[in-house]
């Protein structure tokens, strides 16, 4: 974070037409985002760009889930025809949607808005092994820098998180365990909304992959318990980091990986926006860790990339004010 | 609310192609406004429309905030020239605004965007006895209910509530106070950040004023210890209801004015949307009164509206669910 930037930006907050600290979390967040940016005002967060990053687990096989692994790639479809909840609100705020398939296990054919970056067709069983070589995570990891580039050079001014993958929130749970070291119990959630006999199951077998984990760098602990699109979703986030351009993280699948892009570089947590906070207990554990506060707090727990959406108005409201508003000189107005 | 319209929405929303309850708060949001409008899907909060309800209180002179009277009249410019925080907002989400001038102490000139309904130049000191008479009172409500219509048949599908009023968190806890009965000390806060003694002076001005009171009937509390825009807001808020147009409350100003609507006309909450839950202490009372649960909790109190608008996107993306988003059948997506 860039020092000057942060000062002229407080500077400027103290000079506007409103009582000081009134605009509560939102006047931090902008005067974060001038740092991030090393200019005050910092860019207005438009265009968005959110990318959904797809694939398929292993660990399906172990029962944690009701959902067939089938419907990874139909919802993939589903995406590119527009008809998710998260393309009904990213229209609403004007997100462009790029679906990336770094994992899937059915063979998708190309598409408009399909970026067909297969690593590999899903991830090895988790409970058996680890889930990916340490290659494959370093080529997914490469999936996700290479997608942030193409993003911003397009245009995108902020990035949002988004992700698909039945059974995600078990290789979720066990990288905030491993990471944070929290209880795994503690930090494995209802996913989708499973029953109480699949959820004991669900621990169970993050439980065993985490005390089996003997793996101390970050990504040998992404390649032994995580997913395809949570590794790629470290190399988004580590890219958009880099580039000093701020990268909205969205549920609990976000979280873990941004908790693994924050092992590898902790500079990063800088440029990560918590969108909101998931129903899904690791979310905030990880969320906690990482010392985010998320902007939204509804109960969502669908994934997709909807909580980092549903954040980004705010996001560039809190921007907007340090290009719009006038200053009590500028308006006229007095001040106590 | 229509039970046809809810009980529509709620099947709906079991087709999606989502699990069932992964939009939190949203989806029982989505429901009620199904049953507001008596259709599902309720149609998109768009265009969205935000009134800015302009007074001056004489409580002022009790020395209850440290910022001049002639600030409300600033801000008003202010507002005109697009240069406060709810214009850089209302921009961000394409909300209009208008300015209602509903008891200003200075006299304003035309201007567009400014509606001049004065009924009289700020109230009386609330101290000394009523802020306003009965009259005054049903003429600012009048106000309100003129704007609402105005509004709606200009092809609003969706109201706002915002207000301006140096000094008019002092009022917003006497009605807090008063209508929910809760200690006068508990509901009145550091308005635009006062110190110690400052707000020492502003709970014996509310306390007083509330042991004062002895008038049960809604539009007496009202006049006996509201502000011209309270009795506006309370117009507005009913005049949405009664069109079945969700109303947007913002923060403490308005959601003590939208328990004098609910007192007046209980079925009135059925179209309130808390935006915001306001820093002021207050805020969170009347909500809880009111049993809304607030989108929004950032630490926000600035007023203006801007809890309200911040909240716009994010129930325009829980109706566009229901309007957008396929169902697992004709998305060919299995279900679990």
């Amino acid at each position: 974070l860039d020092d000057e930037a942060i000062a002229a930006a407080r500077a400027l907050q103290a000079r506007l037409t409103k009582p000081p600290g009134s605009l509560g979390a939102l006047e931090m967040l902008a005067v974060r985002m001038a740092g991030l940016a090393g200019a005050c005002p910092p860019p207005i967060p438009q265009p968005a760009a959110l990318a959904i990053f797809a694939g398929d687990h292993g660990v399906h096989a172990q029962g944690v889930t009701p959902w067939p692994q089938e419907v990874t790639a139909q919802m993939v479809a589903n995406f590119l025809a527009g008809g998710a909840v998260v393309n009904a609100f990213a229209r609403q705020c004007g997100a462009s949607v790029t679906v990336v398939d770094v994992g899937v296990k059915a063979t998708l054919d190309p598409a408009d808005g399909l970026e067909l970056r297969k690593v590999r067709p899903g991830t090895r069983d988790l409970s058996a092994g680890p889930a990916m070589t340490r290659e494959e995570a370093l080529q997914a990891i490469e999936v996700g820098i290479d997608i942030a580039q193409q993003l911003v050079d397009g245009g995108a001014k902020v990035l949002l998180t988004g992700d698909m993958g039945i059974a995600n929130t078990t290789p979720s749970a066990a990288l905030i365990a491993a990471f944070t070291h929290a209880d795994p119990a503690s930090v494995t959630g209802l996913g989708t909304g499973i029953d109480s006999e699949t959820h004991a199951r669900k621990v169970a077998v993050v439980t065993s992959a985490v005390v089996a984990l003997h793996a101390e760098d970050p990504v040998d602990i992404l390649a032994a318990v995580g997913g395809l699109e949570h590794a790629a979703l470290v190399g988004y986030i580590l890219r958009a980091a880099a580039l000093r351009v701020p990268v909205i993280i969205d549920g609990v699948i976000a979280a873990s990986a941004a908790l693994a892009a924050a092992a590898l570089a902790p500079a990063s947590t800088s440029a990560m926006i918590a969108g909101h906070r998931s129903a899904e207990p690791g979310a905030g554990v990880a969320l906690g860790y990482l010392e985010l506060e998320p902007l939204v707090d509804l109960g969502l727990r669908l994934g997709e990339g909807t909580g980092a959406v549903l954040a980004l108005p705010i996001v560039a409201s809190a921007v907007r004010v340090l290009h719009e508003v006038a200053t009590f000189d500028s308006a006229g107005v007095a001040h106590k």
